[in-house]
């Protein structure tokens, strides 16, 4: 059993971007830019956001964080992102979410120019994707492909099930792992709440992606031997064990599970900083202009 | 075994569409207007445009086929493209495919106004379908699910094995099925060139939707009982019982399939129509300004 060491490749592809980043420099040329915006208190969304700032930070990126409280109206939301739309010293533009009810995220992330869509959410980077045309990949996705492809693992008509349909991390991997190129030409299966019989896809598939949100959902007795478990789960769990008095697991029993299979990504250490670096990746590309002029 | 006749279907929604049409008419109204672009002497490309265009007149469409000799450049076809897009008494462009090879159907197919999009190809159009957001669906799968629906068949849960992943059809067909809502709900398989036993997947199919242009080869001893069978293929084989010498067949061996299946598509007669049919009402829907302003 391989463990899928995100944090050590996403390390790797740091310096890798470092090391860009400080060529682009050395010319004289403005750092790539990336934005994000911060709604609200949420503890969660402040700890991701600064993971980010952090990353950004390592590698030589400029990075702001534009904070407002979660009482700003939609308009007002709207009106600073199509200000930073039109800005061409930024590069990327995120927005952490969730967003308060009163805020439609759909809207907000529309709202976002695809050109500078890092996160790879908008409608016309999904669309150019499931088309294979070049575009931002969705974060999440693209780190996990990434991961995939680092430890050389074949996928070509192996059955990989995908568990959970959200827009921003099933659905999309789901339609990237089935499409015709090295790092997947996967027969995909999309499993989700309506799902019957979960236990025979889990045990038929050569490749699971979890992003269901339910600790420890998979277990050793639903896999076969020697499977491969991406788990893009995180979920804080009361702990006995820790000083805080909770612990972030992910929604693979990963004790047990770990033995039966081939590889597999831990909680946290493995799809998280990942999707953190595929940000940073997504952002240099947008400065670059390689996807959209 | 019930056959989905997607003619009589068709047929019937058809009228629906023509006492709308006469509505709008009535009160001094222009009527929705499609416009096909035809490029070359492909005989089959000729008889689509012919049949689309024949169903317009039925309605009360105004319908214009505009054709171009095979040797027309991509920036001339780009141009015209642009002039439609611009033009407000247009509700609906398609250029029929394929094209020769000196054109890029993925650049032509995305130069096309999103909100005259009727086929559904545009990736804005596709990346809307994916987060569930108002679009025009492609016409092929809307089509489908328009049949679905009304045979009142039992889609939620159910395992739907989408056999082809082309960007016009089995794609967006998988990402359809997988949504929410009351005619999907389907746990969905995309199988396609790389997959390996398909056997084992067609076996354990509910709904089964080929879309694979290889006559006849899904096979009685490939499903199981009860199975709800759509046939996408369209081929031209040759026949030593018409008087053409040819005739057209789907991707199912229908005889011997149609005994073992709750449900059935025919070929022809069954999601042709009803890709037509999805046609008008995405141009209807374009005419009326629902889903895009």
């Amino acid at each position: 059993m391989v463990i899928l060491d995100g944090k050590s490749l996403s390390g790797k592809i740091k310096l890798d971007l470092k090391k860009e980043v400080d060529e682009i420099k050395s010319k004289g040329e403005r750092a790539p830019h990336l934005i994000a915006i911060l709604i609200g208190e949420n503890a969660a969304s402040h700890t991701y956001v600064n993971a980010k700032k952090k990353a950004c930070d390592e590698i030589g990126f400029q990075s702001t964080v534009i904070k407002f409280p979660k009482t700003i109206s939609q308009i007002d939301l709207l009106e600073k992102i199509n200000q930073i739309n039109e800005d061409e010293t930024v590069d990327g533009l995120i927005v952490q979410l969730p967003l308060p009810i009163h805020i439609n995220s759909l809207v907000v992330t529309r709202s976002i120019s695809h050109k500078k869509d890092v996160d790879g959410f908008h409608p016309i980077n999904l669309g150019n994707m499931m088309l294979e045309q070049p575009c931002f990949f969705p974060a999440t996705p693209l780190g996990i492909v990434t991961l995939l492809e680092s430890y050389n693992i074949d996928t070509v008509g192996k059955n990989c099930l995908v568990i959970g349909r959200s827009h921003i991390v099933g659905t999309p991997m789901s339609i990237l792992m089935s499409r015709n190129n090295k790092f997947a030409n996967c027969t995909v299966t999309l499993a989700h709440s309506k799902t019957e019989n979960i236990n025979l896809l889990t045990k038929n598939a050569d490749i699971i992606i979890i992003a269901l949100g339910v600790p420890g959902f998979l277990k050793k007795n639903m896999i076969k031997d020697s499977v491969v478990v991406i788990d893009v789960g995180i979920n804080k769990v009361e702990s006995n064990i820790t000083k805080s008095g909770w612990s972030l697991v992910g929604d693979v029993d990963f004790d047990s599970v770990k033995e039966k299979s081939s590889f597999i990504t831990p909680v946290p250490g493995g799809v998280g900083p990942m999707t953190i670096i595929s940000l940073l990746r997504n952002t240099l590309l947008s400065y670059k202009r390689v996807i959209y002029k």
